[in-house]
C-alpha cells in the first residue's frame, strides 16, 4: 500500500490493489492495446510508466491504481503530481477493458484516484485528452464526474487533433 | 555537435555550443539562479534535464543550446520532442544571465533552438510559461519572436499564478 491510499468501493468480483507487479508491464500493455484508442506509442508510455515505479517506486512520481478480476487485470488508474505545481495533480490514465465496460469501473478508479490525491494534499486534477471521436467516451466519464474544460489547444497532437484539457477542483 | 544543428549568428564576445559538459551541471545552476526568476525546485529541474542529458544523449529527448563568454556560461536554451504528438516540440528554457541582458541573446539562443526543431521535423513550437509579473520579460521575448498565446490556464500552478501557454508555427 502507499502512504496514501482510500479503500475502493467493492465492485462484485472485482479486487482493487495500489502496488505494480512485475507481471503488469504485460497486461497494461494488454489492457491498453484491447481498448482500441491508444496509439502505439501510447501504450508503450503507459508500460514505461510502470516499468518506471517499479524502477523507482514512489520517487518516480507515478501512483497507480489496479482493477482485477479473477482472470486478470481489467482496470487502470495512474496518476501523479505535477512538477512545480505544488497541489497540482495529473492522471494520466484510466482505462478499463472493453468487455468491463458499463459496470462503473472508469467511475470508481476516477474516484479512488481523486480521494488519493487530496490524501497527498491535492487541491486540483487536471485530464488531458485529445478532441478525436475514440475519445468521446473519456471525456464523457470526466464531465459526468465534475471535470470541465480548461484548455482547448487546436492541432496540438496533429492537424485537426486538438488537446483538451480538463480541471476538477477538489474539495 | 547534435544530428541537428544549425549555425548561430556570432555574437562579439560569445561561443555557442549544442553539447553539455559535466561541468554544465553546476554553471546552468549558477546561471538560472542568478535570473533571480526560478524557484529552487524550478533551478533543480533544469539541472536534472543536464544531468539526463549527459546520462542518456540524445535518447533522453533533451537538446540544448549553451552561450559561453569567456567567463563562462551566459546563455541556455533547452527544447525537446512532446510526446505523442508528432512534430511537436516543447521549448523548455530560454535563459541569459542578467549582466548579459539586452545583447540579442535570448534572441537567437530562441532563433537557433526553433532552427533545431525545424531541421529534427517540427513543425510547432511549445512555450509554457508563468502569468506572474517576474515572467513579463519571458513572454515578451516569445511575443516579440512571433509566439500567440495559445491556452490560458488560472491558477494552475498556484492560486493566482496562471499557466500561459504560447505557440508558434514553424514554417
Amino acid at each position: 500500500m502507499n502512504e496514501a491510499t482510500v479503500p475502493c468501493r467493492p465492485i462484485v468480483g472485482l479486487t482493487f490493489r495500489y502496488e505494480p507487479r512485475e507481471a503488469d508491464c504485460v497486461s497494461v500493455r494488454a489492457l491498453l492495446e484491447a481498448t482500441g484508442v491508444f496509439t502505439a506509442e501510447e501504450v508503450g508510455v503507459g508500460v514505461s510508466l510502470v516499468r518506471e515505479r517499479l524502477e523507482r517506486g514512489l520517487e518516480s512520481g507515478y501512483y497507480f491504481l489496479f482493477a482485477d478480476s479473477p482472470e486478470g487485470l481489467v482496470g487502470l488508474g495512474c496518476y501523479g503530481p505535477i512538477g512545480c505545481a505544488p497541489g497540482r495533480f495529473d492522471i494520466y490514465w484510466v482505462a478499463v477493458t472493453p468487455e468491463f465496460h458499463g459496470l462503473g469501473i472508469g467511475r470508481e478508479l476516477l474516484r479512488t484516484c481523486e480521494a488519493n490525491i487530496r490524501r497527498l494534499g491535492g487541491v486540483r486534477a487536471y485530464v488531458e485528452t485529445s478532441s478525436r471521436d475514440e475519445y468521446a467516451p473519456a471525456r464523457a466519464l470526466y464531465e459526468h464526474n465534475g471535470y470541465a474544460v480548461d484548455a482547448l489547444q487546436r492541432d496540438f497532437y496533429a492537424d485537426g487533433d486538438n488537446k483538451v484539457t480538463l480541471v476538477k477542483v477538489l474539495i
